[in-house]
C-alpha cells in the first residue's frame, strides 16, 4: 500500500507550525459542526458498570432505528439487512473481503476516496479506474467507458455519492444507467453514502438503497460520522438485501468482536437528531461552498466545478499541485499564515490525471475560507514570479 | 471463512431462554469485573463538542502513557513503537495483512483462538497448527515439531500467552526456546499478550518484549479489553521494534483513519489504575479457577489442567462435546437453569483433535460457577443414562 501524498505533507506542515507559522488545513474532512448534543448526552448520562461488547453486528435496537432512518428516506428496509461497522471505512474493509478474491476486481469512478486503494489492497482486489473529468464536472461517464473495462473478474462498481473528493451528486437518472448495467452484467453496485444528507441546491440524494429492481445487487456503505459530526465515534454499517452476503459479513465483524459500545450510545441518540438540524448545516455549508467556489474562479487559472454534495471540491490549478503544496509549507507564508492542500494525485490511479489539481475540503467558517483564498491568490502569483 | 460451533448454538440457546429457562454462559469472555471508576469518569466529565477523529495511530500522550506501562514491566519500549489500533482484534487483522501475502503461512500453537482463523482469513494466509496436548496441561510442544513444519511460506509463530482458551502461562524457558527458533529461522515471532496480567500461583507473565534478543523479531499483541474490563471501549495496540513493519501497519491503521475516540479517552485514564486493582482482580479468578478446577476434577470421567492464566480453562468431558452442548440447551434443564459451553473443536483446525472437550471461562461468581458445575455433573449423568 503505497503512501499518500497528503501524507508526504505531514512533516512539512509540522515543521511549519515549529516555525510559528499557522498552517489553515484545507486538506482534511474533519468538520466544525457541532455533535448534536443529545449524541454526547447519551454517553455522559449512561449508567454503566461494565464497559462490555455490544453485539457483532450492532444491537437489535440500534439496527431498527436505524432501518426506520431508511424507511423515511423511502427505502424499504429492516433491520436484519443492516450490519452495524466499526464506522463507514470497517464497512469498506470487509465489503471487499466478502465479495474480492485475491485479483478480482472492482471498478471505481475516478478520483476516488484514496483510502479504497487500502481497502482493496487487503483484500489483494484490483481498482479498476473510470475517469471523470472535471471538465464535465466529474458527472457520470459514458455508460460503454465501464462496459470496456468488464472483464470475468469484475466482481463489483463502487462509487461515493455524494463523491468524496468531487462532491458530484449523482441524478437519478445516471444511478439507473448504473443500474442497468450491473443487473446486465450480474455485478454488485456498491454506493458509499457517507455524506447522503449533505445535497445542497435544493437537489435530493438518491441512495441506491431506493432502486427497488437492483434488489441483491445494492450494498450502500454508510456511516454516521459525517451526517452527526460524529467521526470519532467509528460507527457505520453496512446494508444490503442480500442474504449470503450478509453472513458472510457476519462472520467478519463476529471476528472482530463489537463495534465501539460508546460510539453506539452516542450514535442512537443520534439518530433521533431532528430535521431541522441537517437544515441549519446544509445551509451553512452551502453559504460555505458558494463563498470558496465563487472565489476560487475568480483566480485566474483556477477553476472548480460548483459541486451538489459532500463537501470537497476539487480545483484546477495552473501549477503542479505536489511541488506547490510543499512549496505553500516550506517557503511560502502570507501574514503569519499558510495552506496546507491534498494534492488530487492521491485520488486518482492513472499517473497522467490530477496533476494539477488539489481538493479543498470546505468544513472551515466562511471567513477562514476567504482568507485562504486569499493567500493561495497571493501564493500563486508568487510562486509562478 | 466457517462459522463457529460456539455461533451454531446461539439458536438454541435463544430458544431455551424462550422456554423460560435460565442460560448460565460459561461460553463467553466478557468478565463481569467492574471498569475502573477513573475510566468511565474520564468519557463522562470530557468536555466535547466536536467527536473528532484520533490520530490514525493512536495520540503521542496516549502512547507515551502505554510505552512507560511496559518500562514499568522491565520492556524498553517507547511511544513510536506503538501503534494503537480498535482493539486486539484489529491489531491481529493488521498483524496479519502486513506479514503474509497470500499463501504465506503462520504456526500457531493449537488449541488457539478461533477468531485467528478469519483473520488468516483475511489475508489469504494460512494457520498451520502444532498441536498442544490436554495431558501435558498445553505445555509448549517440542521445538522438532515446529521445526518439521517450518516451510518456505512460514513468515510467523503466533502464541497467545496466557492462552485463550487453554489458560497455559509459557515459563521464561519455554519462550527462550520460540526466541531461540525465530531467530535461527528468521520468522516473526507474534504474541498476543492480551490477558498479561492474569497470571496466578504467585506466577508472571513474560512479555516477549522482554526478550532483548528478539529484536526486530517479536510483535506484541495487546489489548485493554481484559486488562480493565474495557472490552466494549475497543482499544488495543501493537508493538514492534521492526520499523519498515511499524511503517506497514500505520499505511493500514491511516486506511480506517481513527481509533474511537470515546473508548480512548476511557483507555488512558485506565492506565493510571494502581496496582491494588489488579491484586484484587486477580486473586478473584484465582479463587474462582480454584472452584471451578477442583469440582469439575471431583466428576468422574471430566479432566482439566490447572491452568495459571488468564480465565480460560479447557475440560475433557466423557462425552462427544458438540452434541452434548446442543443437548443441554434444548433437552436439559436443572431448577430451570442449564449451560452453555464452548465445544472445543473451535479451537482447533484438526478435525479429530478437541471432540470431547469444551472451553470455559470462569468470569463468574464462585457460587455460580459451582452451580454450573453441579449442573454439569447431572445433565452428564442423564445424558450416559
Amino acid at each position: 500500500m503505497p503512501a499518500s501524498p497528503i501524507r508526504k505533507l505531514v512533516p512539512y506542515a509540522e515543521a511549519a507550525k515549529r516555525r510559528g507559522i499557522e498552517v489553515i488545513h484545507l486538506n482534511i474532512g474533519q468538520p466544525d459542526v457541532h455533535t448534536p448534543r443529545q449524541a454526547l448526552e447519551a454517553v455522559q448520562q449512561a449508567h454503566i458498570e461494565v464497559l462490555a461488547y455490544s453485539q457483532s453486528e450492532g444491537p437489535l435496537r440500534f439496527r431498527e432505528k436505524w432501518a426506520a432512518y431508511y424507511r423515511r428516506m423511502g427505502c424499504d428496509i429492516h433491520a436484519d439487512q443492516i450490519i452495524v461497522t466499526t464506522g463507514g471505512s470497517e464497512a469498506l474493509y470487509f465489503t471487499f473481503a466478502v465479495l474480492m478474491d485475491a485479483g478480482d476486481e472492482v471498478i471505481v469512478l475516478e478520483p476516488f476516496y484514496a483510502n479504497y486503494n487500502g481497502f482493496a489492497a487487503s483484500s489483494n482486489a484490483r481498482i479498476v479506474p473510470v475517469v471523470s473529468s472535471i471538465e464535465s464536472g466529474f458527472a457520470l461517464p459514458d455508460i460503454a467507458d465501464f462496459e470496456r473495462l468488464i472483464s470475468a473478474r469484475t466482481r463489483a462498481i463502487l462509487i461515493c455519492n455524494p463523491s468524496n473528493p468531487t462532491g458530484y451528486l449523482y441524478s437519478r437518472e445516471e444511478l439507473e444507467k448504473l443500474e442497468d448495467l450491473v443487473l446486465r452484467r450480474d455485478l454488485f453496485l456498491i454506493a458509499d453514502e457517507a455524506y447522503r444528507e449533505f445535497a445542497y441546491d435544493g437537489r435530493t440524494q438518491h441512495s441506491i438503497l431506493s432502486f427497488a429492481a437492483l434488489g441483491d445487487h445494492a450494498v450502500v456503505v454508510d456511516s454516521l460520522s459525517k451526517r452527526y459530526s460524529l467521526c470519532g465515534a467509528r460507527v457505520g454499517c453496512v446494508v444490503s438485501r442480500h442474504a449470503a452476503f450478509r453472513d458472510a459479513m457476519r462472520r467478519f465483524v463476529q471476528a472482530r468482536l463489537s463495534p465501539p459500545t460508546l460510539g453506539l450510545l452516542a450514535g442512537e441518540a443520534a439518530l433521533d437528531t431532528p430535521q431541522s438540524y441537517f437544515d441549519s448545516v446544509t445551509a451553512a455549508y452551502e453559504g460555505r461552498r458558494n463563498a470558496l467556489v465563487e472565489s476560487l474562479n475568480a483566480i485566474e487559472g483556477v477553476y472548480t466545478p460548483v459541486p451538489s454534495g459532500a463537501f470537497y471540491c476539487v480545483v484546477q490549478l495552473p501549477v503542479a499541485a505536489d511541488g506547490f503544496a510543499q512549496w505553500l509549507l516550506e517557503d511560502f507564508s502570507l501574514d503569519g499564515k499558510t495552506l496546507m492542500l491534498a494534492p488530487a494525485a492521491g485520488f486518482y490511479t492513472e499517473p497522467e490525471c490530477g496533476r494539477d489539481q488539489v481538493r479543498i475540503a470546505y468544513v472551515r467558517k466562511v471567513e477562514i475560507l476567504r482568507e485562504a483564498v486569499r493567500i493561495l491568490d497571493a501564493a500563486l502569483k508568487a510562486y509562478n514570479s
